[in-house]
């Protein structure tokens, strides 16, 4: 039985995996932006037309397939044609979700790329490429599980009221979906603690190292501008498939 | 240049580390201890003799080879026979090293799959095989990193007191190594920052959600009683090869 997998733990999930995103931008922003690891090419043929993210992060998404990290209906991989998976299947009977094939990762990855990781890292070029992009790999997994919980979300959300959202559904209409979705009381209670964990986790990096330490409000930017916003597509985008 | 390697900043770099450390226990200890994923062929011969650990612990090896992490005096794989770099190598004009082939990495597994991780985890099996293994890979390379910084700091003190140094590397004297490089005062401040760190980023976590999290005087303990003697035993090893 996977609990985190229950509508009734989503709330608690989704407060958990503020913990894991929090650290994670914690982690990159010690590293300036280092913007040649995101073009494709720039390190040769060999890398076969990635950027060194995007290598890094296909080579760990082959082998987490292996080990079937994709059956889970709450992991969303950023790549195809991934291996086939080693150990055998896993049967999720307490997924709770509807057939879906939502997936928008490659939004999550440009979103990342252009716009949360240049507000969080400082600009420049330290030569920690491999590690700023292992960093990468590993926040851009964390963003992809958090923002694709938004099919839990709204799952628990059409339960709760699904008159309502069937009429949303069978015309289409993505702004009324929008609109029932949205709840701003949550949205401001997420960002209050987001705002109060990224004070507690970076108050003592700056005190102490020269690292440079990421700003407990650009935290809450990323949450406000980025995640919430691409949270509530994927809330939508499914709601249009169920 | 990788300012990271001058003994200039060797403390500000282990501060640093102490981060990385404790937001990845947090992370593994959110999942009880799933023996099973450290018992070789548990998961069948797909897995080629390995843990479920070592299998993905193995497979994130083999791609950062690739992109030559091995290369950088402060990095250390768990696993032989990996891949060649396919990017051009770096030249490394700022290590401060004396050549050595110190690599305890294999101690490091046995103490954090015995030790660590029993003493950070709650006792049980939740099915999180994936999520925790991936969780053992990345706290076992911070783990790696910050033990073998013991070169770095061993170098500087070397570089300090040299003759009395050279006197006990001469005569192979582990014991008279032991009692150079130990400085009580900094293990105490060590203990005490990790200790202010570690009730920080747990004081949250256990209020909001359902997940275990792990007791800041756990994450005391690990200090004490693994990664610091482990980190004294690559300072007296590194020592005897200088």
């Amino acid at each position: 039985m996977n609990e985190q997998l229950l509508l009734a733990n989503v709330r608690s999930s989704l407060i958990r995996q503020e913990e894991t995103i929090i650290f994670a931008l914690i982690e990159r922003a010690q590293f300036l932006t280092d913007t040649v690891i995101y073009e494709p090419g720039h390190f040769g043929d060999a890398l076969e037309g990635e950027s060194l993210v995007g290598f890094i992060l296909r080579e760990c998404e082959r082998s987490h397939a292996k080990v079937r990290r994709y059956t889970s209906p709450d992991e969303h991989p950023f790549f195809d044609n991934l291996p086939a998976p080693i150990l055998p299947p896993i049967h999720y009977s307490e997924n709770p979700l509807h057939e879906n094939m939502v997936n928008i990762n490659p939004l999550i990855r440009s979103a990342y790329e252009k716009g949360i990781m240049p507000h969080i890292c400082e600009d420049g070029d330290d030569k920690q490429y491999g590690s700023a992009a292992v960093c990468d790999a590993y926040t851009l997994q964390s963003l992809s599980k958090r923002i694709h919980y938004g099919k839990f979300v709204a799952e628990s959300k059409y339960r709760a009221r699904t008159s309502a959202f069937r009429e949303a559904i069978v015309s289409a209409d993505r702004a009324a979906l929008h609109d029932l979705i949205t709840d701003r009381d949550v949205e401001e209670s997420v960002l209050d603690r987001v705002a109060a964990k990224a004070r507690a986790y970076t108050r003592e990096i700056a005190d102490a190292t020269l690292s440079p330490c990421v700003a407990p409000e650009s935290i809450v930017h990323v949450y406000e501008n980025w995640i919430i916003p691409l949270n509530k597509q994927v809330q939508v985008e499914y709601l249009l498939e169920r």
